[in-house]
């Protein structure tokens, strides 16, 4: 079994940053135009981060809906496709859930499935920022998940550090 | 495809908030009362904030266990009944589990399932502060998923910030 | 039904901490040794918190690949082969995904499942830190998926705080 403990390197190259404390917050706005539909948020992210002036510190990209997800992965049609396939795929729409049995719930968008869905992929993400920029490898990107569109999302970005 | 990369918007409206940075945390203990359960943390993680005194920056809330998870959803009596279906059938508790098998594992618990669920779910949360409150949308909750209860439950909350 | 709302404590014992704010970040290397292994990051990072000087605040452990996940689970051998047995069926290596045909995609790694399995599990993970140490539970480790390997893979740490 390859599964192991790692320790860390003797002599790591380890950097430290110190300056005045900040804040930096804005809001924006989507317009989704599907019911599952995914959006890059990447440039409007790094665009924020590079305006906020903050040097060293993180970003926090925040969902402030309940079916409507915020996650990392490669930006490629032909895998953006596989997503929005495996997304529909794990868990069903056409399912019993009494969110959409209107002997149980008020709402009527029958949505039980968005809800879930949002779920298992999260609404808020963390992110490094160094040398002001957002930290995200070669093949990252930002994808905002709507799951129960097309509707107006707000999201809130939060920039905090040096 | 509607998928498509979204840029900043030209002129956003951004709050920036300086001032010295603290750190402030707690602790709260849950008494659960059912292998599986949800909990509403929103209310308590409210208090919490607002008695720090921090105005802008974060608030990480952590499960201190590994059968025991957090996440954001609606607060509605159906989609809790939905959300718990759901985390019961997305891992059967019958399948085989070395973890659960006398000849691989000295766990006595046979909860192999509930660590595959808290391994999907996530066992930390981390939210933005504004204005002295912490930001969540309208329909947005903090949830605690009890997996292997009933048990008294730990949760660290830390608000860092302004 | 026992799911219900949770308020604060009437008096919580609340901790502040105040001080100069900080960043301080490395790289670690991991050199992973199949398809699909898990590791255990947990030492590396507390000698990196504690080698860091911050006593209070947050590190952040990011993955700076699309294939590669980062949670916090129990270091036990059999739940590791039960994590790594669940893994592989969540979601099949062999279905069709236009990410692996070469008429829609560029990639010869053929992949899909490890983009969508790093999808489900999450690339970043924030942990607190106190009494300049990262607050884990008693069970808890920070556990590194490869789901692509062998490879070398890039995580970088971040701690932040006074």
């Amino acid at each position: 079994m390859a599964s192991a403990s790692l320790k860390a390197p003797e002599h790591p190259n380890i950097e430290t940053t110190t300056g005045e404390y900040r804040v930096v917050s804005t809001m924006i706005k989507v317009q989704t135009d599907g019911r599952e539909e995914l959006y890059n948020l990447s440039n409007a992210i790094r665009d924020f981060v590079r305006s906020s002036g903050i040097r060293a510190g993180m970003v926090m990209v925040s969902s402030l809906h309940t079916t409507c997800a915020i996650f990392i992965n490669e930006w490629q049609e032909a895998l953006i496709h596989d997503v929005k396939s495996y997304l529909s795929n794990l868990i069903s729409k056409s399912d019993y859930y009494r969110h959409n049995d209107p002997a149980w719930s008020d709402c009527d968008r029958h949505n039980a499935d968005s809800h879930l869905r949002s779920l298992m992929l999260g609404m808020n993400l963390t992110l490094q920022i160094a040398d002001s920029d957002v930290v995200l490898g070669e093949w990252q990107s930002v994808i905002l998940a709507e799951l129960d569109g097309p509707r107006e999302r707000t999201i809130r970005i939060q920039a905090m550090g040096i």
